[in-house]
């Protein structure tokens, strides 16, 4: 590992050199596997954790902490000798003369060179709507949207007690997919079971929560039947879903949709991704291609086109299989990482690489406390819905929860939450006033002798 | 509760209007005191929650997260039914016309006001020195210590690989009271056990901590017999104990003091407290009169002179007894809250007040890991130190925290911590970067051929 802090003055070690960039779920599987080969690796992140994505709607919805759900690279991979951590930023990729570059200004030179830095939001080219419908894919996106459901209830309770009228209690989740349907869930959960005795002159439970989907239906991922009974167990909860519904303008306590214009105390965005900047970065080698997302073509032994020393993994890559579009989930994102070491072994025997296959599990998305969809691939083929679902739901999160401690630590949370109906976690931090917008339309509204009309999409 | 919402429709509402502000420990307890008197109380508080300050150290050095220390006022508060809680911010007192001014433009009606928002970091009319030495007094702070001290071992790391070479790992604690030996102790605790696994290039146990006290011996308010022992006890953690030694001048990466110039790749400050500014805003009425620190004098019962309908408690107040005045610590101002409802239910019997006397069971400081001292006064009189006192710190601290999830949750995070030397919540959240100045500085040192000469108050 000598070779990087002095590079001149070591003798030429023979062990492959092998970068990853990003510690999400393909570069920790990839680091794992790559722990008993006679390589050097190093991951370079510009966060020092590792978040487990899947549970990242409960830290928003103030069941878990942050800690609960995220760990240090470095103490991930702790035990590996063969492999360093890197905090720091890529700004460029040779492939030509095999390095990267650093935000610091260093060179890193690599042999191999693994991408794997998923995906962010897409606002679909409407970037200025990011202040006012915050996505979900980082800790501090979880805090903010934490900050900004908490602070509408203290709000509202503040108005009531000062001008004794609040404006309505609408939230609007943009994307009927497992982010949008999880959130809206919880939404309902805070509102109807947590907050129902903190306050004393608003009703939590009267809180409307909107979920609004441009296509014919939500989970549009999944089996028709189930986005039914997802909708069914949404509906049960008191979560208003609105199909076929096109956001065409949202803005500072409004949402406007199929013509018409409502108010909106939180908006929350869950309707669409795109590849990580880093796609773009290697866009510009000759022969790389991208998708529209900006996701990068590889083939079955995941390689973009004459590059076999880069490798793209998880939600950056764009593997077809059997003439579908691999999807940028966990599930694929761990076994591509997986892969990593049996092509890398391949290569030191001087063996053919095997190729890729996507072994497809199934797909699960909970609903609030208690209920889940699930379509199940493996051990056997089968569809399932309500409690069944859920606790399935648990059971595979909790296992796959990187690191024992987290494990058992939120399956008490978990516990503690469910017999006992309090949120532990529900800190407002950081800024404690509200967006300067936000606060601004408070005050403008209760100076209003009448509350402002709403049209909204049910009237 | 209905006047305030309504306030010219209601018929008189004969129950005395409470306002407390501030939900540090002597407004909680005074709220809890005057939940069973006929007393209608609003608590205001800018922030959400209310936190355990005596450990939050340990969420700086990132072995509990901030819900293990902190809940929200209005879920503690939850079972009051003549309770509401606003989160506001009191921008004025107008003690003639009995009104507090909101930060949201309105006025609130008081009867009785009872001001406990505590104290604030003093840097001795040197406030530019802020941002390089952060101090201790809101989960904000104790994440932005967190962040710096992490990030310290992270980018001397990325500088060991990309520069084989980084600056000297000096943490620099300014002030030798309790939070500054606690600082210094969990300082050397994560850098001595827990993070020397995490790193391939750096030492982690090689960083020095360096405790500068301006007076002669640290924990001044102790005896002195303790305040050796808790030197002593720094020593063997191999903290760098300097009192007699004031800071002369800071900046970025930089501390001066005892006519000498060290590097410090972080700096905090433990050194100075003063009240928080609304003893100022009560200080404009006549009579009232703050002490060099912006505390409030109040007499035996808690007024400011001339002011029976107002009290002032806790780290706000300043409370002459016995010759000797009360200290800010959290023992006087959760007795102070509790001795609000003895006061309330006195007047509302038409007898006469009782006047408060502190009651000093003793105090205690930890440091590092399984070390305390501890000045019992009771259930007996007591010089403790070791382990013992380590003991009767934690049982201590467990019983006194509030609320039943946090006190096994936080027990059994310590018990995790200590069995396996890992720390659970050594999250970077926030800005993922350095302070601008930390990073030019670091890139600066980089680039020069040398390290730079440090001359540090050891030599």
């Amino acid at each position: 590992m000598g070779e990087l802090t002095e590079p001149l003055e070591q003798p030429l070690d023979p062990r492959p050199r092998v970068v990853i960039v990003g510690g999400g779920f393909a570069g920790i599987h990839a680091a794992n596997g790559l722990a008993h080969l006679p390589v050097d690796v190093t991951v370079v992140d510009r966060r020092n954790h590792h978040t487990f994505q899947p549970l990242l709607y409960q830290v928003a919805l103030a069941v878990l902490s942050p800690a609960d759900i995220a760990q240090p690279i470095r103490t991930i991979l702790r035990k590996h000798r063969n492999t360093q951590v890197l905090m720091d930023e890529v700004v460029g990729i040779d492939v030509s003369t095999r390095q990267i570059a650093l935000g610091s200004g260093a060179q890193l030179p690599f042999d191999y060179l693994v991408l794997a830095t998923g995906a962010t939001h897409s606002y679909f080219g409407r970037d200025d709507w990011a202040p006012f419908a915050p996505g979900l894919k980082t800790i501090e996106d979880a805090l903010e949207i934490r900050r900004r459901v908490l602070l509408a209830f203290e709000l509202a309770e503040r108005q009531m007690v000062e001008h004794g009228w609040h404006p309505p209690l609408n939230f609007v989740v943009i994307g009927g997919g497992p982010t949008g349907v999880e959130l809206a869930g919880a939404i309902s959960d805070i509102a109807q079971l947590y907050m129902r005795h903190d306050f004393r002159h608003i009703d939590p439970s009267k809180s409307r929560v909107l979920l609004l989907e441009g296509s014919p239906r939500i989970l549009a991922a999944y089996p028709p039947d189930l986005s039914a009974k997802a909708e069914a167990a949404l509906a049960r909860l008191g979560v208003e879903v609105h199909t076929q519904t096109h956001v065409t303008g949202l803005g500072p306590g409004w949402v406007e949709a199929a013509g018409k214009r409502m108010d909106a105390v939180v908006t929350l965005w869950a309707a669409g991704v795109q590849a990580s900047p880093l796609g773009k970065l290697l866009g510009a080698t000759p022969a790389v291609k991208l998708d529209r997302r900006g996701c990068v073509f590889v083939d079955a032994f995941l390689n973009p086109p004459g590059l076999p020393e880069v490798f793209v993994l998880g939600d950056l890559a764009r593997l077809e299989q059997d003439g579908c579009t691999v999807p940028g989930v966990a599930q694929p994102a761990m076994q591509m990482g997986d892969h990593i070491a049996k092509i890398l072994a391949a290569d030191l025997a001087g063996a053919p690489r095997p190729p890729f296959r996507y072994f497809d599990k199934g797909d699960m998305a909970t609903i609030g406390r208690m209920d889940a969809v699930a379509r199940l691939e493996w051990p056997f083929k089968a569809h399932m819905s309500g409690f069944p679902a859920w606790a399935a739901w648990l059971t595979v999160h909790i296992f796959f929860l990187i690191g024992f401690r987290n494990r058992i630590w939120v399956f008490f949370a978990w516990i503690w939450t469910y017999f006992t109906f309090t949120r532990g976690a529900r800190l407002i931090t950081g800024d404690q006033r509200l967006p300067g917008w936000q606060d601004q339309l408070a005050a403008g509204q209760a100076q209003s002798p009448d509350p402002p009309q709403s049209s909204d999409l049910s009237s």
